[in-house]
């Protein structure tokens, strides 16, 4: 065990697109365990793109990083001293721990999990805060029925692969949006969607309805911008849309929302924000069934894992312009 | 009985604002009903906002009105021959039956009404699509709980001023969004809201704020556009935006939308488009409960009436650009 911590924290907010600047790398203590308290090793941090609004000052889901603090973030570890009965040395454990190598928290804010079910990382992807997004966004708002079409924005995402894939398993059709050949092909391949679209491709409107003939039911929201402007064209009456993320507006100035409003009120759409937070205290059922799946084979993901904590920030940022494939993790060991 | 029809028809399509050359008034022959049919003089047209959409070739929320095709609007009035036994002379009637000031149609496509339950002209406001308008997407969509705050827009209009009534009805507060003052002082002194804004009045956000000093729970939007954008920045978490019309944008040739889309995100809004028509079997309690509402003096409403069929076309410019406080509607006889 090194004796050092290392954490990345907050100097800058960013002004538009993030730049490395904005973080600090930082060397401190090992923090000690306080009373009912565990100390964790993080070996995994997990990226995702709601980080960028905690970097900034103005309203987000939640509270601002303030500048000097450790970066929010998911992680999974591996406890190394326990001031509670309920955890012991060598359990693993998952839990918002933050860009740092070390870090003491209540045992009660940690979930432990089964490195023998599934493999630890999962519970940062499939089985954990991004495949919860998935099913609640899905199946809680968009309410699929069998033989309904499914379009999901950034398909080949730690979030949209997901999606697909449940779609496919409630017996919808699943057609993916996702950025170049390369993930459009392991959208389908991999993932199992019935079609993908490259939003690169020049022609995303006419490519969008050869692969959703029939119209699109329900249209899970990961990116904004253009693509939400041609999927609303092509909505069925009484489509819903979950609306999950915004990525392609974080680092605009000026965001572009959705000038085609109209076609909701015609079409009788439902668009309903959510925030995977919110469902905490029932994602004792999804988390299961998600495991199932994995186990079965039913749902696949990737990983992009980047080394080192240093590399961290460059990582965010590659997220951010749609870089990885599937979930982005850090190793941290 | 006079023995002509004049009918209004559509002359043209209208390039952003409607103008008077885009009908014709038309003299024809009264028609004869069929079997199974009933005649009708029309004694009250209703004019409403959704009749611009159907003046486009494009889009709109049903089949446009054809060039020389007479215009949709809905109607009371008597039966003055009857080739059903379920309706006779003299009854009161309301249907779908146009710009016209005779009509036959399909006994079973009216709606017999009481003008001794409530006035005649309220079956095509309070008691008729308007209130039910507001009934259902602000009970079935808003889903309003005691003590929350509901703004509406267009708040002096047929469907705005019921919706405010109905939230006071539920044990909410009611704000009006509505345009200068004398439409101010109507919706709070007449309709009974607690406060009313002037969005003309060149800040809205902080009137707002002021009138809405908790925060927005339901937002029944019926006019979209800058409203739209500053009532989005204040949403309480969990917010509600029954989508009813967005009449500020029907003649923009490039609409705005809502930029601020991430703020329905952050704060998990529903914002949900809804058509009156999607809910016509299940009418017979709102109705019923609606003129109850009017009779017991819970529910006020006004009137705005133009004379004469000639009239009905510059009534609706006037619609369309908000001179009229309540509902329009124009007199036939």
């Amino acid at each position: 065990m090194s004796n050092k911590n290392v954490q990345v924290t907050l100097a800058s907010r960013p002004t538009g697109w993030v730049q490395e600047s904005n973080f600090k790398i930082v060397e401190t203590e090992i923090p000690k365990p306080g009373a009912s308290q565990v100390l964790v090793k993080n070996l995994y941090l997990s990226l995702d793109p709601y980080m960028r609004g905690r970097m900034n000052a103005g309203p987000s889901y939640a509270a601002s990083v303030e500048i000097g603090q450790v970066m929010v973030g998911r992680t999974v570890g591996e406890v190394v001293e326990s001031n509670d009965p309920a955890l012991k040395p060598g359990d693993s454990v998952a839990g918002y721990l933050g860009w740092q190598l070390y870090a003491s928290a209540n045992a009660k804010e940690l979930q432990k999990v089964d490195p023998k079910l599934v493999p630890l990382t999962a519970y940062l992807g499939a089985v954990g805060m991004p495949g919860l997004t998935a099913w609640w966004g899905l199946l809680d708002i968009g309410a699929p029925k069998a033989g309904e079409t499914v379009v999901v924005s950034a398909a080949a995402g730690a979030v949209g692969s997901i999606v697909g894939q449940i779609a496919k398993i409630k017996g919808c059709r699943a057609v993916g949006i996702a950025g170049g050949k390369a993930k459009c092909d392991l959208v389908v391949d991999q993932f199992g969607f019935d079609a993908c679209v490259d939003y690169k491709g020049g022609n995303l409107a006419r490519d969008l309805r050869a692969a959703a003939p029939k119209g699109i039911d329900i249209y899970f929201e990961n990116v904004g911008g253009e693509v939400l402007e041609t999927v609303v064209m092509q909505l069925n009456p009484f489509a819903r849309i979950p609306l999950c993320g915004l990525i392609s507006q974080y680092n605009e100035p000026h965001p572009h929302g959705l000038d085609r409003l109209v076609m909701l009120l015609g079409n009788r759409v439902k668009l309903q924000g959510f925030i995977i937070s919110d469902y905490a205290a029932r994602n004792a059922q999804p988390t299961a069934e998600l495991a199932q799946w994995v186990r079965d084979g039913k749902i696949r993901y990737r990983e992009t894992i980047a080394n080192g904590i240093e590399s961290a920030p460059r990582a965010l940022i590659g997220l951010l312009k749609g870089e990885n494939i599937g979930k982005q993790l850090v190793k941290l060991f």
